[in-house]
Parts: structure tokens; sequence; C-alpha cells
């Protein structure tokens, strides 16, 4: 089915639906995104105020059989928020739609705008006395209807779920212009089709979320952290197993770090202090979260002298303080930018069963030699099974000299991904960058049923065409 | 669109295609439902073994457009599991897939064939030093596909979820017959749809779950339970709030009781000894679980006496072993024989944002006495704002005397829920009972999406007909 242009004529139809002043010129932040593969293209930008300007700009799209994308703070990594060819598209930005409408923290509820940044968020939940665990490298600009739209993950997934299981309702406008209001504040609520979970993750590809009702915890009283060095991935998983089970729902964050990474600071970024002499080859960053009363150095102590005695730990550093909290999160937070001062020669943000992590790192680390001379930094949320799997050139290499071989490990990786029963995309999600990928690995009759949903709902394929299922 | 029934013919055409003894005749158990509203009708009753032999009968039936109804344990409480008219449909019954496939207890997952009876999985889960939370009244017979399709809920919601969020991937038979191979145990997972939470609780319309890989927990090493008695619904939520500041996730159950509940119990279940004198008006049974090493019992005293001094609670026993830990869950489980026993003129399976709790509460008795003289036992899952709301005869007074006044006490009490932002079905689902209340109640738009999403994956409509959407 053809779409057509916004040009100067659905420009005009616009303006006499709406205020003027909604209608901007688009800066370079609305056509870009931070990998740099893609460059947006824009008819119209609208900037709408309410959920009903979204809807009447919706419907007005979808008679005029006009390409929409939905943006919000543009930070995605998979390219799901720019449309780089084909009729240039509607882009509604959510930048205006930012309140924070309730913060209920009786019921640990919070009912906000979807063009709220999550940094605005988590201190809203913060002022009343209650924490909203999504948290991400990029909190300070992204926006929560685009954490829906891509169900984002993070570091607090372990403990708290991913942001699908942090929302209990949505209010969205549907393909045909319809506002559907589920803005639900609801823990059970079982009548009929989980609507709000298909549209969270479907990448802007359903519809236009324009408000959320999300789930906040009580604020830790006490917090713990502790970086311990561990004989193998093996170990690792068999210390996350020990720690769930003296420590239950307490575990906040549970990373995985491996020595390329800590290499890879020490080259390119001297200045983050590297705690442990010599760097090791694997260990885990432990972030304990307790109520008031608990005492959480005791339990990493504890913790750490059973994780000695069952041989599944080497050495480690207990914070005693604040500012040592802080430098061993530090040392974890510039993992991403010590890998982009080296310069990946491919990145992979997988998942896979817990059990069948040891088995996979020996297999890819093998399947990548087998390519050539790489080195291997595979560092990431091992509590939810979630690996940044990233290959680098070899010390001193240059990641252009192997452009020619990315496309060789990326698949290498993936297979093998696929055949541990994993999946390529863990956090990210598909957009346009992995398109390919999912017809690759997707399931058949799955895929067959994403493709019926969509022309369901969307048969004119308006919303964001070409993410996730090909135009 | 019309259907055809499952006849001779069609039953000989299943025969050729499928190993005979699949075929059984239907006995009283497949066509039945607890609350005796409807008999269901069986063509042809198929007791599969595997997967592709569901395939097989659900591509049969999509060609031949003759109705299914997937049975489970039969256990639901609306009616989604029997068709009561209509061409008479092929009932595909689970109770051969049985098995536990794996249990990983480093991974805290089982993977286990939707005919597994809740008790089972609980037992492997148990078995392995692991905790399966999903737990409800009928777990003895109740099966786990069947938990999915509803996505029950139970006592346990409040800290572990419902059946949804103890749910990492299913498999599944869609509609065409096709079969989806979902089942991943992955923790993140960001590649598409979610096709897994649209057909958990989809209650068997949008095709049949044949197997499902279920999130396990650590088994809590200490337990203890405590009865509260508050001054108030208000103050049930207030005490609430307390336990989670202080107890964070250790809260396992919190169920409010009401007086008339215990009334009921004292006149028609007198060996059921309670525990408090006088009977409270309102009192809380709170359960922790809790990590080797932690002490729940100091911990229900230290709550107690917090919530003493707020004028939360007035009086309160805490279990001192696990007898009177018992003693405690029984006065809990009876409650709705005692129901039974009395016989409601209506009852309501309801769920509110928490805040509107105290205010719903006092508004439906006014409602409710504007209708007459009634007796209200409102008491359940208050963590989660489920609430079962049940209106009864006057003392001495007979349901049969009221019959003619069910359909007003149920509007009256499902228009001030949907006033309060609440639903008219917290966790037993639509089923048939209640498909005109999600007509009435349901947001237009999500309807019509809901609608399409059933055209576009069965558009033949041969998928339990009936159920959660007129036929």
């Amino acid at each position: 089915m053809m779409l057509n242009p916004a040009d100067d004529t659905f420009a005009a139809t616009l303006r006499d639906l709406l205020p003027g002043d909604l209608f901007r010129a688009p800066e370079p932040r609305h056509l870009e995104e931070p990998r740099s593969r893609f460059t947006g293209q824009c008819g119209v930008l609208a900037c709408p105020r309410d959920a009903g300007q979204v809807a009447a700009l919706v419907r007005a799209a979808a008679q005029a059989r006009v390409p929409v994308v939905p943006l919000g703070g543009g930070t995605g990594l998979v390219g799901g928020q720019v449309m780089p060819d084909g009729p240039a598209p509607l882009v509604i930005s959510l930048e205006r739609m930012t309140a924070i409408r309730a913060v209920h923290p009786r019921e640990n509820v919070a009912v906000v705008e979807a063009g709220a940044v999550l940094a605005d968020v988590q201190a809203a939940a913060r002022e009343a006395g209650r924490l909203f665990p999504l948290s991400l490298a990029a909190e300070g600009s992204c926006r929560i209807g685009g954490n829906l739209s891509t169900n984002a993950g993070g570091v607090n997934v372990l403990r708290y779920g991913n942001a699908r299981e942090l929302c209990l309702g949505i209010e969205a406008v549907l393909p045909d212009g319809s506002l559907w209001n589920g803005l639900t504040r609801l823990r059970k609520d079982n009548t009929g089709y989980d609507l709000r979970d298909l549209l969270i993750g479907a990448e802007g590809t359903l519809g236009v979320i324009t408000a959320a009702a999300l789930k906040l915890a009580p604020l830790p009283a006490e917090t713990g952290t502790a970086l311990i060095v561990v004989p193998s991935p093996e170990a690792a998983l068999d210390l996350l197993a020990l720690a769930r089970d003296r420590l239950g729902g307490e575990i906040s964050a549970f990373e995985l770090i491996s020595g390329v990474g800590l290499d890879f600071l020490a080259e390119h970024l001297p200045r983050v202090r590297q705690p442990l002499a010599p760097r090791p080859g694997w260990s885990v960053l432990i972030e304990l979260g307790m109520a008031a009363g608990r005492d959480p150095q005791a339990a990493l102590e504890n913790l750490f002298a059973a994780a000695m005695e069952a041989g599944l730990a080497s050495d480690g550093v207990i914070a005693q303080s604040q500012a040592q909290r802080e430098e061993l999160w530090t040392l974890r937070e510039h993992l991403p930018e010590g890998n982009r001062l080296v310069g990946a020669v491919s990145s992979h943000d997988i998942s896979l069963p817990l059990g069948e992590i040891p088995g996979f790192i020996a297999r890819a680390g093998d399947a990548v030699a087998a390519l050539g001379d790489f080195r291997v930094n595979c560092f990431g949320h091992l509590g939810d099974g979630n690996l940044h799997y990233n290959v680098f050139p070899p010390k001193g290499g240059n990641r252009a000299d192997h452009a020619g071989q990315a496309g060789a490990v990326q698949r290498a990786v993936h297979d093998l991904v696929h055949d541990c029963g994993g999946s390529f995309s863990a956090e990210h999600g598909v957009g346009r960058i992995k398109v390919g990928e999912l017809e690759r690995y997707g399931d058949p009759a799955r895929l067959a049923a994403m493709r019926a949903i969509k022309a369901a709902l969307d048969p004119a394929g308006i919303m964001n065409p070409g993410a996730v299922l090909r135009a």
C-alpha cells in the first residue's frame, strides 16, 4: 500500500485542525540517532500539548495515508526513532507533554505524560519518598514514552523488572487516531486482551503512548556495594544463586565485568581508579538495597566469606563509604565509554538462559577467534542473562581495518546465541537495524502473528513504517 | 461467519489423522463448571499427548470451521471452559500433557507442559529447593495452561505478581494450527510484539497454550504470620504502607478480613477457631517470607508496636508456632466456604486503585443498603487492591428471596467500581459470564482493537467462541 509524504498540502490540513504553534522547524536532534547509522526525514514536525492533539494528528495522518514517527528522547540504539527513506513522515515529538500528573506514595504509583524525562520521573518519586527503579545510561534525556515503547531495561531489572513490568497502565493513540484511556492504577485487571503489553515494546508501530501509570517501590534505606573477583563466569553464576538464596529480593544489581573492559579503561581512561590489582579477569559488581535496620555491609561480608569458602571468590572490595560505592559504580559506568574509545568491530546486546552463559562465552570466544585476531569485552547484567558481547580489534588495531569482518562476526555471535536459546536483542529492541535479524531468527508462526496484528491495527501501515517489521 | 459442529464426519477426519486413543467419551467433568451456570457441549473430546497433536487438531478444526474449546482443570469461575450453545465444539483437554519437562534451580526456571496440575508444579519446584509462588484455592486440580490463559492471581500476587508475571515463555498452537515455539527461558528479550502476554489472559480465544517456562523464586527460609486488628480499611492501607517501608519485598500476603466474614464462620463453621474475641470488624492477615538468618516474629512484633503507636492497630495475634500459623490461614481459607454456606445474592471480584478503597467501601455500602436489607462481606487481597465484595441476604434470609435483586446489586457495585477507576474482574477473567460487563465498561478504542486482533489471528472465529468477546 502506498503512503503519501507529509507535504505542504498535508501541513496545511493540520494547521486548519490544530493551533499553529504546534508545528516547528525540525532541529538536528529530531533527525539523528546516537549511532549515526541513519538520518531521519521529516515532512512536518508536530509538538502536541495533550493526547487529544496527538489523536487529531494521527487521525489526519491515517486519512491522508501519511507515515507517522513518534519521537521521545531520541536515545534509542537501533534506529527506531528515525525514518531515513520513503515518503517524508509526520514526526510527533512528545517533548511538550512532560507533566508528572500525580504521585501516589501510599499506592506506589506515579502517573506521568509520555514526554517526561526518565530522570525527572525518578526525582518526582524520590521527592515522595519512593523509588522509580528504571535506571539506564540515557536517563538524563530519554523520555518515558520511549522507554515503554522500547521496553527499556537497565541495571535494576534483576530486582524490579524491565519497563513493561514497571507499568500498570497506559494511555495511547491507536493507528486509526482513536484514543485509548488505559491509564489504570490497578495491580490486577483480567478483563480481556493485554493491549498494554502489546503496545509496550512495539516501538511506535502500533500507536503512540501518551501517558503511563508507573509502579514505584519503597526507597531502600540502606545500600551496599561490593566488587568481587570470581574465577570464571560459571562461578559468577553460582555466586548469584548463593546471593539469591541468602538475600532474596534485596539484590538490586549483579553485573559481570571482564578483564578486557578493565584493560580498556586502563589504556584509555587511566583517571578511572581501579580498586583491584592485578586487574581481575572476571569480577562481579553487587548492589544491595535494604530496608531500615538491615546491615548491607555485614550481609556482603557474610556473602563474601561464604563465596571464598565455596571457591567462588578469590578477592574483593566491599565499599565502606558512599564515596567508595560511587567509585565502584564509576568503574562500571565507564565501561561503555572505554568501549567507544577503543571502537568495536561489532557489538551485541544479547540474552541467554542463565545456565547457558558459561558455555556460550567459551564457544563464542572460539568462534570469534576463528574469524581473526580480536579482543572481546563481554560484560553486562548477568542477573538477567543479558550480556553486552562486544568484539574489538587487537591492541593497537583500528576498527576501520576490520570493517569487512563485522558482518561475519555478528553472524557467528548471533547464530551461536540462537543455538543456545538466546535473543539477539535483550534490551535495545529491533528498530530498523535488526529487522533482518528478526526475520532470520524469529519463530515463523510468531512472525506471521505479528504481521497479522500489525495489519489489523494499522491497515494502511502508517505507524513508524520500517521499524520492527519490513514496511 | 457460520461454524460447523464437530460431528461424525469431522470425528472421522480426525481419526484418520491421529491415533484413535486420543479420542474419548466426555465425562461430566469435561462439561461442567464450578458455578453450574452453564453446561458445556462436546462434539468430539480429544486428549492429545503433545503439542504436535494439538496443532494437528486445531489445523483440522480451522479447515472444517469447527469451534475449539481448550480445557485445563475446568476450575475457572466465569464459564470460559464450557461452550453451552452453538455448534458442538471439539474439546481439547490438556489432561495428558502433564510433564514437568525440566527444573533449572540455578536459573530459577521450570519448564512444564500446559496440563501439569498447579500443585504438582509447586511440588517440583519445592523438591529443587525453589518456590513456584502461584497459589490459589483450586491448586490441587487447576492446570497451568488454564492458570496462564486466565492470568490467575491468588494470595501471593503482592510479592510475586500474577500468572503473567511468573511466565518467561510459552509454546502455543495458534488458531490456524501453526505451532509457536516461544518457550524461552530468557528474562530479557526485546525482539518484537509481546505475543506471550497477548495469549496469557486471552482465555483460549487466541490459541492453545501447550507448555510454559515459569519463573521460580528462592524458598523463604523463615516465615511469619500475624492477624492484626485495624480500626478501618483506611488504617489497613496505612499499615500496608508502613509494612512495605519496613519490610520491602518480604511481605508475601496482606489480606483484608471483614467482621461479616468472621460472623459467617461463627454461624456456619463454628469448628473454625477464631483467635480474637470479640470478633474484629476489620483485620488483616500478614505473611512474611524471609531469607535464612532473618527473624520474622521479631519483624512482626516491631511492626505491630509501630502500628499500635500510630493508631493503626488495636489488637493482634502473632503466630508463635507452625500450628498457630496454620490456624490463622485456616481462618482466611474458610471465608469462601462461609460465604457459600450463607449463599450470596451477588459476588464481585473487583479491583481498585489502593487509595480509592476506603471511599469505595463506604459508598458501596450505602449503594447496596439503598437497594434493600443486605449483609456485605468485603475481603480479599488488599495488597493488590483486589476485593471480593460479596452481598448476602440479611441474617436468617435466603438468597432465593433476593434473586430478583441480584442484577441491580451487581449493576450498582460495578458502576461504582468503574467510577472509582476499578475493574469488574480482577482475577477471574471475563469468560462467558462477564462478556456483557466488558461491553458495558470496556474502553471503546480498546474493545475495537481487541476485536481487530481476534479477527486477524482467528478469522473464522473457531477458538473458544463466545468467551471474552461475543461470537
